[in-house]
């Protein structure tokens, strides 16, 4: 008999990420429930397990993976950990619900995706910009012809730096600015305009604030051309101040659409005392500031994972798969590729390296 | 034994605000499921059933009432109906959610909450804005202390006139703009504060461009003291072009915020060919426009209808009562009274008319 | 003959609106140029010519008016001192621009007039409103038709409190918020209009910041009905944080406009290291703000003193004049008396005492 | 004896540009008069003389160059005579103000360079972005140290095509969108980062929308690295529905500004009935809109024909050269040679065609 009910849940992590999953399951209840969470610094999951009423707590993911009840299993650890995780959990038969980006090459994400095939799971890829209100909306209105052909579809997601220290550090996040933020607009662009083939790919990468921290790009621009003819922008940055910035806009021979998911949604504030939190990575509550509202909601966090756990049970089709996430892997590749050779590159593109980064890296100052 | 499991809800009504009830339980349906609708005219219930997947059908609200699984009702009906329906679902012993404004007199108001106590069933008082995410986060950040003392709120409400015919009959609608709008806004500004006793009220009204088509006011300016020295501004019309506004702002002597739900909200958004739906009462999708998203959540709508369902189960506790819906109501009576006789009226008032409306009307061209 | 060339200007006073004067002059000099500067305190006429390069400096007024060439004086000193001066100006043969408000009484207001009229002069009120850029704009699609009947007037002008001391002083001011800032949404409301009679006025007041340093109003909302149907409705404050604000709204049965001169204009700005200027009244430039640019031409001031040099080479008709001032004063008076009766007054007020605060101080907690 | 007074101005063209620059002149006019307008279409120079009381007219610009008393004469006829006529100018003894883009060749620009300093006139180059006073805010900002050192600066024009059939025509054109609007934004980023050299430049083009008016590029990306580490990324469209848009945005490691002169500026205003104008480009002013307000003087016509005036007089240095004008029409090249080959093009490009659309066109679908 197939299982009914709630969808029990494993988080594999306990810092910043794994927080944004149990809060999104915890704000839609109805189809899934968090059991347990795995982290191996010794009392990170019992924090987060006590924040959020979470039952069972392990040290070793592994250990979680033979709890005989849990279905899915989301993970939130550092980017060349998702291959081996997720490979771990499908043998275990669970289903994977794996962060951005997929992994670190492509044969990773190939052996990720035919593992989860081989044994009948889904592999989940949390790219939440398919669900985030604002953007769908977006999509929305051009599905029902409201922009006519889409010419342009640009995203941008800028910040000063991420929330923890591995992401400087290339050995375990693969590449920089681009590969951490560039992922979701690469996916979005992909996504919005109904997942044309990549033609070719152009990207701009720097490091211009945080050369200190990170031999990685703190600073992308990324054009790419589409099958069908139309162009992606994407601009990440870890060096804008102010707070979290993502937004979109949309360009068609028909019109023209701005989301703006910050200072587009903030209610503009000024406080000479400061207050309890504005938004994701905010400098400061004091003076003028762009509080936001509902941050996970906003973002589309619960309603990505209810999306997942309802997979899980057959009652909807997988909407951002292994497969998007390889797309993007390799977009990412020939991203840093071409700011290496100061070309565009054509797709589909062929690594050289074993992580996206050393494509520019390599190629740099020569 | 108590009951457990979801809420079993029924719904009185079957038009715009019966779909929002019915669209906010479906959104997050953790809590409650609505398995029955009552309408007097045929086909109209069965509508709704069929949009909903709702299994029972009435013609007759109070055949819906005998079902004994059904443990809430909401109503949906208009005004001058409200304190007979809440009257006859407290006797059959079920739970009460009551749209706003909560009726037509303080003797109504106080049969109301003197029924449903002696049953010993709730009386939820439907006032979204205390639910709002926006405003939730507005009152956050002054109840964390960001302003310092709050001296001023301003809440405003606009559009170009309701969606159902009876708003117009001062019969069934008791008001115009300020009680089926403002309402709200007094409500917010009270709340907001904290509840602090309303001291006095001033309203200006008129009837600036339906007079063809109602008697009541489709323009209001309400001014409030209340007792902890604040005051609030409530602007209200039925007479705004440009599809739905609705805006909050704090003041407080250290700081301010701004709260705009609608154009604060929005993706701007150019179509030359237009598009499925932008905002409640948008006049065209065609040229520029400011499309929302997630509309019912975004006023609130599902984060209410839950709350009252954890209400009954006893999880929360009510945030909106019919004593708020009653001191709306004496508020209502008042400002119509002040815009009859040119002057602030001191709280508590008592009324001298059977209808808000009337307080105004009998003195007006005196 | 009569004179020709650009016309010869004297300001009196040296602060911070004689400077904005001065600069004002300096940015459209075509028409005139300032020739001369008077202020009682040593240094600071010196100081305010050195940095326009005004050739003639003087501690007494009178001394000025005695200058042959000068052809217009610009009153900029407290309010209790406008009439003398501008009455001694007349008498001196020259064109007057007194700032607002007009002055203390009516009878002072009657006295002002007749006696420009009886030496010849024009008596420019300086209601900057009337000529600021995006206001007129706004009056503009007015006027050819974009809102159909104007049915709401909203204006509001909001700061933490004026620049000089003596505005708190209410021997010296004759009233607060309402006073110094309300004058300009009466006037605004009233021209936007097309000047139609006042017949109502009802306002709210209160002192909730700064009741250490003054007894006037740092808070005003204030209602008027004018004889064509309209409505104005006019917002002031000296206890609104984060800098000066400057809004107006126009709603009318065909339509809707906004316009903010402040936020609605700005280039919104995160500094981690500040800079120069954001803003008249700005607390910071660290951290977010709202920068405005050409803040004098933005607000009106050029293209006002221009209008005014033009007007006395006869090349333009006075759009805003002595009279107009004085409907202004008359509202103000009746306004304090409402505030302090508790009821909407009917124009024309007849003032009971002779500073407009006086109104409602002389009433309140009775 | 150097000439004194108002610099005598005239006019070659009587369209758009011309109007502007007319408009320009009428409103700072302390330094310099119209007094001439050629134009080789009959009636049109007429037509523009008459709306702005410009006394002489003449069919043949070379017979208005015979005019003695002119000093500076403005170009506003399409790109290909831009150079045969400033040489022409500055043959005559009079000073050039040439509209963007300067010209269609290097040999051009340096011949035209060359002309004017053997000559001893002023070659002014009409970059209006160098005056719009909100971009000179946002560089004032900036020198003053607002965003730290400044790492990327954004630049977007975009509209849904020019004004002049002759736009569309790439014999006189010379470019598309790119070579229109882009000409703006490269020498905006140019200028905002204090002139340092070009690095590099790659472009992305297409042809997205009006193929069938022009082979001429509509949609333009430009990405440019500048010698001192800053990157530009300029975009530009002539594709982009629902009237002008003109948008800049500055990254610092301290800091960042938005500063939009459009949406960011305007009154949102909707109308039932439309009015008469919003904004350049503008398709319609029923519904909502995005009306602007002194159009000219936002864009800072008006202050960059005072500055050349001045400059005539030797009160000022000119800020916008010839010299200006030739490194944006290298970049020109070298940005539609980067579109042509895939890759991004090292500065000093070299040219290899005669006109800079043709580096695109001649290597496109190779």
């Amino acid at each position: 008999m197939p299982p009914s009910g709630k969808v029990k849940v494993g988080i594999i992590g306990s810092q910043f990420e794994a927080d944004i999953h149990a809060a999104g399951f915890q704000l839609m209840p109805e189809e899934a429930e968090v059991v347990a969470v795995a982290s191996p610094t010794p009392g990170n999951a019992e924090s987060l397990a006590k924040r959020y009423g979470i039952p069972r707590v392990f040290l070793n993911y592994r250990d979680m993976l033979k709890e005989p009840d849990i279905e899915m299993v989301t993970i939130t650890a550092p980017n060349s950990l998702h291959a081996q995780m997720t490979i771990d959990i499908a043998i275990a038969g669970k289903h994977v619900v794996c962060e951005k980006p997929l992994c670190m090459t492509l044969a990773e994400a190939d052996e990720m995706i035919d593992t989860c095939k081989r044994k009948g799971v889904l592999l989940a890829y949390a790219e939440e910009l398919f669900f985030t209100p604002k953007y769908v909306k977006a999509k929305q209105m051009a599905d029902q012809g409201a922009f006519g052909k889409v010419y342009l579809v640009k995203q941008s997601e800028k910040h000063f730096g991420p929330h923890s220290p591995w992401f400087w550090d290339m050995e375990k996040a693969g590449g920089g600015a681009l590969m951490d933020l560039g992922c979701h607009g690469i996916a979005f662009a992909y996504w919005f305009l109904g997942r044309p083939a990549i033609k070719s790919i152009y990207a701009h990468l720097a490091t211009n604030v945080h050369a200190a921290k990170t031999k990685g790009d703190d600073e992308a621009l990324c054009i790419i051309e589409f099958e069908n003819g139309a162009t992606g922008l994407i601009e990440n940055s870890w060096a804008r101040r102010g707070g979290m910035s993502d937004r979109s806009e949309i360009f068609g021979e028909g019109g023209v659409t701005y989301a703006d998911l910050h200072m587009g949604n903030a209610l503009p504030t000024y406080s000479e005392y400061g207050f309890g939190y504005a938004v994701e990575k905010a400098p400061s509550t004091q003076g003028w500031s762009y509080p936001v509202f509902e941050e996970h909601w906003n973002y589309g966090i619960p309603q990505e994972m209810r999306h997942f756990a309802r997979c899980v049970r057959g009652k909807e089709t997988l909407q951002s798969t292994g497969e998007d996430g390889r797309v993007v892997m390799q977009a990412l590749y020939a991203a840093y590729a071409s700011a290496g050779l100061g070309q565009k590159v054509q797709m589909p593109y062929k690594p050289t390296t074993n992580r996206p980064v050393d494509e520019w890296l390599n190629r740099k100052g020569k």
